[in-house]
């Protein structure tokens, strides 16, 4: 029955990003302009967002300071706890060690306030007045809804239609913090109205809110996009996770042999993950690392490393990625924040170079796996974060098997409290598993830009 | 923008727990057999709760050792954090000191898993198998499941059948915890069919799923019955909650000119007031105590001190404290965790004696005090811990108007993530306020037993 929780004092809190760029071998490929397929400077992304943001996004710098004033609003929840998942490990009879960091935490209960707020930061300190952004299930909006809050600014979230529809206590938390919440696509933008004027039914894709947002960020030259995942200096800010969780192995006198972390735009796996991968590249220590991403949206596992757009409407920048194809829409899973058709590309780049594995998990054995990890830790992990815990199931199970002690870390990135209609539907055994065939993914992929 | 937090090492997480009845001048009047209108003794609560408890509820110790597997467990989210609320003081422009415990790091989401643990503990020492109770708006309902599944106790939960309606969430979060839930009036008892008998399509009360609940633990030899508020023993367990805010302000370097909770049933008020009135019972420190209910269930304001019974079939013990009778059905707020007939038998005690002040609030002011401070401070609050929040605002204006740099402390027991609903229809304009008249009050008095 024990708990057994490290928390790091608040002197200990991470000062600095980790910037795994220092560490690669090789830089990962040049982001190419969308019109001209050439590669782009940091001028050419001036509309969309801050200088600073876009600096951190080419800089190879190994530290990137954490400013005093984003430092200082982390500690509201940072350092989060790490706990060793002891009832858990007994519930599994397993002789493995499972620990995992807990991002739920935050007021918006996942690790998306990491970015959300040095986002908010950089863009106030660059006389922004508002920000667009898009969201799907909710998590990033009620994010930089809740950023915004703090640092007052004006946000404006393009959320997808059937989300916004499905999930009005996401929108209600957005709104409560103050921001405008707009069902995508909307009659607000071009983009929303080209899409609108072919399919007035049309409920919407993460690759239209994106557009929207785009168009009205780069018109408007009070406004900034900001993007919750898949960029550079998105997965840096994550890197808080990861480094702390470090400091707390070694207060419990351990070291992972296996990282787990879930894998959609791949922020959240980047965080707990780079730190570790970043001393195995330095080659001081090594490590095993596991990203577990939905089988239906498997752009690790059966996707293509290529060139792609971002968004649907082909406004975004190009970026060489493991990708499901701009167009691909991914079935109906509840872990909605896992649903992008591609893969940050530094995340695709160190797949490419064999830093980590790739699995994927159907949604039955994650729902499975959340509710047994519910029973033994106390904690409802979101959707998205049961991949991770199956995943780290999966390793103690066989540790188990073969009767050995291994160190496994996980990130447990977020709580389920708003995804209480998916926990309904599992435990009346309505959801489904799903995955695509090898011939339905084929079909996607024909739709990628010939470039690259 | 700066977040001061003050985070207690888990070595000093309180190892005891604080017993008002050791400094109270008198004690509070007798318990009474529910049919002999006679006082009770510790035999006549055995069939309902475990021996250790109903020796808490009559101990007069001052220090109740708090055993070192509820102290494990408490350590997943123990201490928690106190902070000091800049930000809001610079929205309010008070020159006030603002301070906030949160409670609502734990598990279930607020303050109440410190008794649920605790109780299904004892329950779990003493060979009972499962543990019957109610609820209204979930928050004991999921904190007992919590509890129960980390014990391994079967719980069984009969929940106010238009809670259950109206609430699916919640009761998904206790289903996810592995408890059973029953809406009530249910066909599963005497009490349940003969309500239902009269009154087919009666929405239940929070006194009939009592009656329903200790109906069932009565008549089976391995249950018990279990409460969330009210009783001695789950007050007492709630004080871990201002032991805390005492040694965190004590690092702050600072003690609280004013204390302010919310009070419902009684026990997060309790939790966070009781140490600091037992401080100003021994003559140690002085403070003002605050007490703030909901204006639509106005027990301490507009209720009777008297006995009464604690469930609408008059089948719980007899004790005296303020009172609305236990026939009143409060308005359909929804601080649902507020609106229950009786105060703490200890709580309205002390009120008699002079140690707290009583006040009520309108929901709108509740409502619009939780969004002001979620936008300030970034978490949003349940709408019970809203009427702690305006009565802290309340005084951090007096003191504005005064010029007065006083120290509020407060308790925020909970957050909002599973009262999205309510925030929405707030900002739809869909909520009233509500408040009885003296007429209506001495209609519902007029069903008070004639006894004491």
């Amino acid at each position: 029955m024990e708990t057994v929780k490290y928390l790091l004092s608040e002197d200990r809190m991470p000062t600095a990003w980790y910037n795994i760029a220092a560490d690669l071998p090789a830089p990962p490929p040049a982001v190419l302009h969308p019109g001209t397929g050439q590669p782009i400077g940091p001028a050419d992304l001036a509309p969309l967002f801050p200088m600073a943001l876009i600096l951190q996004e080419v800089s190879t710098e190994r530290q990137i300071e954490i400013p005093d004033e984003v430092q200082a609003i982390y500690r509201q929840w940072r350092p989060t706890p790490l706990y060793r998942a002891r009832r858990l490990e007994k519930a599994l009879d397993t002789p493995a060690k499972i620990y995992y960091k807990y991002e739920g935490v935050s007021p918006a209960g996942s690790h998306k306030p990491n970015t959300a707020v040095a986002q908010a930061y950089y863009n106030k300190q660059e006389g922004v007045k508002r920000l667009i952004t898009e969201t799907g299930a909710g998590q990033w909006g009620s994010s930089l809804s809740f950023a915004g809050a703090l640092f007052g600014l004006e946000v404006l979230v393009y959320m997808v239609k059937v989300s916004y529809n499905q999930k009005p206590y996401r929108r209600a938390l957005m709104e409560a913090y103050g921001a405008r919440v707009v069902a995508s696509p909307s009659t607000e933008t071009n983009a929303g109205r080209m899409i609108l004027a072919e399919h007035p039914d049309s409920t919407g894709s993460l690759g239209i809110a994106i557009s929207e947002a785009v168009e009205v960020a780069a018109q408007d030259p009070d406004a900034r996009y900001a993007l919750g995942s898949v960029l550079n200096h998105v997965l840096l800010h994550q890197t808080v996770i990861g480094q702390e969780a470090l400091a707390q192995l070694e207060m419990a006198g351990d070291y992972p042999d296996i990282v787990v972390g879930c894998t959609g735009g791949g922020s959240n796996f980047a965080g707990i993950a780079f730190p570790f991968i970043g001393a195995k590249l330095r080659g001081e220590r090594d490590v095993r690392v596991v990203a577990v991403e939905p089988a239906a949206c498997p752009s690790l596992t059966k996707g293509r490393y290529a060139y792609d757009f971002g968004d649907t409407a082909k406004m975004t920048p190009m970026v060489k990625m493991h990708t499901l194809g701009h167009d691909f829409v991914p079935s109906g899973i509840h872990a909605g924040g896992l649903r992008y058709h591609g893969m940050a590309p530094l995340v695709s780049h160190l797949l490419e170079l064999g830093q980590f594995e790739a699995t994927a998990a159907q949604q039955l054995e994650t729902f499975a796996a959340g509710l047994q990890f519910a029973r033994a830790e106390g904690i409802l992990p979101a959707p998205e974060a049961n991949h991770a815990v199956a995943g780290a199931m999966r390793e103690a199970l066989r540790c188990k098997e073969a009767g050995e002690s291994k160190t496994i870390l996980f990130n447990l990135c977020g709580h389920g409290h708003f995804d209480m209609q998916a926990y309904t539907d599992y435990q009346a055994g309505k959801l489904k598993d799903f995955e695509y065939s090898d011939e339905e993914v084929a079909m996607a992929l024909a739709g990628l830009p010939s470039v690259g």
